[in-house]
C-alpha cells in the first residue's frame, strides 16, 4: 500500500494516478525480478495467474514482459470488453440469460419490476414504502438507488453462479441463480412483483438471514478502486438491450459516464487508452503472432466471458470454454462437490503449465549444452 | 513541449519526471494511433526508425507496441549498454581504438596529455598557464574541467567520424580522427604536447576558424535532457581501461555517479530499471521468440556499436554492421560522396523494409478473402 496508508493512497487523483495498468504491471515486473535476484532463482521460470482484472494484467504482462514470465493463465480475462470491440449489450445479455435459463417467470418478473419501481416511487409515500418493503436502513431518496442496488445483485449474481456454496462476494448457497428463480417463484398466488423481487434479492444480500436492514450505499466489495480505474483507463461501455436484457433498457451514454467521472474524481476518462497500449482491434492477430503460452479460461454463466476470448488463436495461446463456469472458477480452491467438468479443465490447465515449463528448461539446457 | 516551454517542463524533477522512455513511448503510440484513425489511414503499416536513443526507442515500441508498428530500423542503438551486459569499457575502447588505427602517435600524445594537464595544472600560474594556451574565455578553476572538454571532443569525433564532410554536432571535415591526427603528428619536432592537443581539438571545436575564445561549461548539443535519463533509467556503466584505452584510466563507480545525480537534480538513479521494463540479460532469445522485423545497423568506428546487436539473431531480427560506419551513418541524408558501402547498405534496408510491408498487405488480404 503506498503512501503508508489505505486512506492516503486512496485520498485524490494525486495518489490515485499511480493506480493503473501500467504501474501495475511495471511492480510486478520489479517484484519478481528482484525475488528472483534474491533468492538465487533466476533460472526458475515464472507462470501468471490472474483472474478477472487481475486476468487481464496477467495477460498483458506476459505479452509486455516475456523475458519476464513464461506464460499466464488469464480466467475471465475480459480484455475485449472496451471501446467497440464487443457489442455493449454483452455483459447484461449474459446476466440476464443466466436468468432466463432457471426460469422465464424469474426472468419476466423482474423485467417487469423496474417500472413498478418507478411507478410505486412516483406515488405519495411511495419512497417510504418501498423503504419499508425493501428494509431499508435509511429513508430511500430516488428510485434509482434501489434499481442499481438490485441490478448490481443480479450482475453480481451471475459472476458467483457457482455449482457450491461459496462465500467470494457474499455467502452464498450453490446455484444461487437457480435459489433465487426458486425464491420468487415459489411465492403464493398473488404475491407482488416487489414482494417478489425482495424475496429473491435477499438470497444475495441476505442467505445468512442475519441482515437487520439493507445500506444501499455500501461498498461490501470495496470498488473505490476499481472505480478509479474504470473513470481513468478501464472504460467499459455497457448498455441494456430492448429485446433480450432483463434490465432497463438504455444505450451506452459516454457523456454521461464522463459527467459522473468528472464529479466523482475530477478526471477525464481516455476510452482509447487500453487499446492503444495494450491491443484490442484486430487482438487475434497480434496475439497469434506475438503471444505464446496463455490459456484464456471462460465460464459461460459469467457476464464477463462475452469481452473475452473464446476460440483458440494458436498451439500455444488456447481457449477453455465452460459451459458451466462462472466467473475465475478455475482458480478457486478446489472443493469435494467440484463437478467432473472442473476437475477436469484445472487438470489440463496444469498439463499445458507443465508442458510450458519443460520447453523452457530444454530451451536452457540446449542453448548451455551448444 | 510539455507545460508550455522548455524552461518550464525542464525546471525541475517534477516536470523532468515525464521524461522516461516509457511515456516517450506511450506518446508516439497515442500519435501514430490518432494520425491513422485522423487521416482515415487505419490499414497502413507503420515502421519505426530511430537513431542512438531514437533506436533503442524503435527496438523498445516494436517489441512492446507490436499492435501499432510492423517493423523498425535500429540505427545505432546501444540497447545492451545496461548494467554488466557489455563490459563498461566498450565505449572508451571503441573511441581509442578508432584514434589509434589512424595514428599510434596521435594515440600516444592524448594518452600522454592527461597527466600533463595534471602536472601543468598543479604549477603556480599553471591554471592560467592553461587557460591561455586553449584560449579558454574565463579562466580555468580545475584542470578535471579541461580533461572533461577534451574528453567530449574525441568521444563526439569517434560517432561523428563520417566519409565526407558534416554539421550533425559540428561542422566538421570528411574522416575528422584523420584530421585531428594529421594536425597534432604535423606539428614541427619539439611542439609540446599540450600544443599538439590544442591543435588536433580545434578541428572539433573550431573548424570554421571563427571561435575566439573558447567555454567548457557550454551545453552545445543540448544534453540537458540526457543528463536527467542518465541519472533516472538510462544508467549505462562507464570505464576506462589501462591497456587500450587512450583515456585516463578509471574504473566504473556507482556512487559517486549516483552522487553526481542527487547533486544536479535531486534524484537516485534506478540502475536496473531498463533492463527489467525492456530486457537485456538474455536479449538474444527474447529477441528471437518475441522479436521480428528489426534491422540493428552499426558501424564499427562508432563508439555505441560496442552495446548493440552485431549478429543476426533469426529471419526477422537481422544485424547490419558496416566497417567504416559511425553513428547512424544511414539514417542521414545521401549525399554524392557516400561510398558504395552506404550505398548498398540503405538499398538493403529499404529490401528488407519493403519486404515488411509486403508481408503485412499479404497477410490483411488473405484475411479479408477468407
Amino acid at each position: 500500500m503506498p503512501y503508508g496508508s489505505r486512506d492516503k493512497a486512496y485520498a485524490n487523483a494525486a495518489s490515485l494516478s499511480y493506480l493503473t495498468a501500467e504501474q501495475a504491471l511495471a511492480d510486478f515486473a520489479v517484484l519478481v525480478t528482484s525475488l528472483k535476484r534474491n533468492l538465487s532463482a533466476e533460472g526458475c521460470p515464472v507462470v501468471l495467474f490472474g483472474g478477472s482484472y487481475g486476468g487481464m494484467l496477467a495477460t498483458w504482462m506476459r505479452l509486455k514482459y516475456p523475458h519476464i514470465a513464461i506464460g499466464a493463465l488469464a480466467s475471465s480475462a475480459p480484455i475485449l470488453q472496451f471501446e467497440d470491440i464487443v457489442p455493449p449489450e454483452t455483459f447484461y445479455d449474459i446476466v440476464s440469460s443466466s436468468f432466463k435459463r432457471e426460469s422465464i417467470s424469474c426472468f419476466d418478473t423482474i423485467k417487469k419490476s423496474w417500472d413498478v419501481i418507478i411507478s410505486e416511487g412516483q406515488k405519495n409515500d411511495g419512497l417510504r414504502q418501498l423503504t419499508k418493503a425493501f428494509r431499508l436502513c435509511r429513508d430511500l431518496k430516488k428510485t434509482e438507488d434501489l434499481s442499481e442496488w438490485l441490478d448490481s445483485a443480479y450482475s453480481f449474481l451471475a459472476m458467483v453462479n457457482y455449482p457450491y456454496p461459496s462465500d467470494f462476494l457474499m455467502p452464498l448457497p450453490g446455484h444461487p441463480i437457480k435459489e433465487v428463480c426458486r425464491k420468487m417463484d415459489s411465492c403464493p398466488e398473488g404475491t407482488s412483483v416487489l414482494e417478489r423481487i425482495f424475496e429473491g434479492v435477499s438470497v444475495y444480500y441476505n442467505y445468512t438471514g442475519k441482515v437487520e436492514c439493507f445500506q444501499l450505499d455500501d461498498d461490501p466489495h470495496g470498488m473505490d478502486g476499481w472505480n478509479w480505474q474504470a473513470c481513468t483507463e478501464m472504460v467499459m461501455p455497457m448498455a441494456s438491450s430492448r429485446e433480450s436484457s432483463m434490465f432497463p433498457t438504455y444505450d451506452y451514454n459516454y457523456s454521461s459516464f464522463q459527467e459522473g467521472c468528472w464529479k466523482d474524481f475530477s478526471v477525464k476518462p481516455r476510452p482509447t487508452w487500453i487499446t492503444t497500449e495494450f491491443g484490442g482491434h484486430d487482438f487475434e492477430t497480434t496475439l497469434k503472432v506475438f503471444g505464446s503460452n496463455i490459456i484464456f479460461s471462460n465460464g459461460l454463466l459469467d457476464p464477463w466471458s462475452g469481452g473475452s476470448v473464446l476460440q483458440n488463436i494458436s498451439e500455444t495461446v488456447v481457449a477453455l470454454v465452460t459451459e458451466e463456469g462462472a466467473h475465475h472458477i478455475d482458480l478457486r480452491s478446489s472443493t469435494a462437490e467440484d463437478p467432473d467438468w472442473l476437475v477436469e479443465q484445472r487438470a489440463f490447465e496444469v498439463k499445458l503449465i507443465k508442458g510450458w515449463i519443460e520447453d523452457y528448461h530444454q530451451k536452457r539446457n540446449s542453448v548451455f549444452s551448444i
